[in-house]
């Protein structure tokens, strides 16, 4: 059984009560990974990964589009040796050449394949792509006491309703400063209960969400911290982990970043000041 | 605050331990929305999503997206009204009009959005649109004592490394009908940890899996169906909830679905012949 793992370490606050503590952490590395063709020359995805597995990923990845069927398919997978690919972003392309004779019909793929927002294929390249578009969240007074981060959960919980009848869905809530639940979210998908979540602010003109909070019920990926920051929400917090990229992205625009936000306890990965202990 | 939910009744078997009690319960309801530009006629995206608040999906995504940043940037939207589109599907399509002036990068767009293997714009187009592809997983000797399962779950955290470390990882295994464990992939993404576990046993030239069970650690999506579909496994168990649309896959392509696998207590939604209770 072979089975590749990758972790980042991280500083962060560990937040009990009224008590705040340093301490070190491991987050799960969450990267981008680029599968191109050999032939025709082609860039079919970019998908956020944990690196390792990477070829495993990438037959997987075309056995579910069907472009492979049977591992003979597959003449050769490397990963990039262009020397014009910066040397610590070569892992996060993985290059394949198909066997004579099958070639996929592209144009059908064009629409199927998973592509993130992502532009680049690294995790610095992510970052960079983001900073032409969005700057940092600014260093307003939008300040959290710790006792009200403490609550959301709970208000979350109280607010869902389909959630309870099948466990099937994520959610996504918008608090204000002082705690008090604006909207609630809900979808089998959890980009899309956020989507919902600031798609529903946009409508009702209440953009940008500079004073407010976001809670998602889930994990804290890239994309979510994305969204919010094109929403200029200065305050993310979830009630799972975050990935090594969602906390880059927090530490790089000046967003405050909580994760594992259970009871009366949470651990703050960025944007201190925000959090009043 | 507005919340519109949705879910959809099925029928389902309980077990708990060797008893087994016929029941009806909840599932969250996954259908495909599409995105659709007026100017120019394009379609933009499909997801998987809850269907309720479709517009704000549409705004929040538009705007993740950065085509849009205010709501004067959308002139219109409205749910289908083509009558040239079966009746039932016409809510599976959302048609946005922007201002005028406002010209979307569409080459641009093009790679940054994320669409599913779903062709079609509702559930029962996905279904057809597999047909095409996939044949229905056989009436096999492939069969499983419920006990067997039910130390399913143990048997995948005790491997599972990193989840502990970070609990930030999706987790997909392996098992053979005597539930062995053959293999375990994880990721930040579910659809990678899976892509990871197929596309492994691809490499290895074991496909098809057709005397194999996979456990993944979350829920249970059309998309995590499909690709156990094209690798031919019979039996997929999911930790937490399955969807509406990926009871509807196993049930039309003859799969054993299992969900909410803990301890000695699992809901079996479809293929209950492969299950000895």
């Amino acid at each position: 059984m072979t089975s590749f793992l990758s972790k980042t370490s991280t500083q962060l606050w560990v937040v009990d009560r009224q008590h705040m503590q340093r301490r070190s952490d491991y987050l799960a590395t969450e990267e981008p990974l680029e599968i191109r063709l050999t032939e025709p020359a082609q860039t079919l995805a970019i998908t956020m990964r944990t690196p390792g597995a990477d070829f495993e990923l990438t037959a997987g990845f075309l056995l579910s589009e069907q472009v492979i069927a049977h591992r003979n398919d597959v003449l050769r997978m490397t990963h990039c040796r262009d020397r014009t690919v910066p040397a610590d972003q070569r892992d996060n392309i993985v290059t394949v050449t198909l066997r004579p004779g099958l070639t996929p019909n592209l144009t059908a793929l064009e629409r199927h394949f998973y592509t993130t927002s992502a532009c680049g294929v690294c995790g610095k390249t992510s970052l960079d792509a983001l900073k032409i578009h969005c700057g940092a969240i600014a260093e307003t007074t939008a300040t959290v006491a710790a006792t009200t981060l403490q609550q959301l959960p709970q208000k979350l919980q109280l607010a869902q309703g389909i959630f309870q009848a099948t466990g099937g869905l994520h959610a996504a809530a918008l608090f204000d400063l002082a705690g008090n639940l604006l909207a609630v979210q809900e979808d089998v998908g959890r980009h899309n209960a956020l989507d919902k979540l600031l798609g529903s602010a946009l409508l009702s003109g209440q953009l940008p969400l500079d004073r407010h909070i976001v809670l998602v019920s889930g994990r804290a990926s890239f994309e979510l911290l994305q969204k919010c920051l094109v929403a200029r929400v200065p305050i993310v917090c979830a009630v799972s982990a975050p990935s090594s990229l969602a906390v880059a992205v927090a530490q790089e625009f000046n967003m405050t970043l909580i994760g594992f936000l259970r009871g009366e306890r949470f651990n703050l990965y960025s944007g201190r000041d925000r959090v009043i202990v």
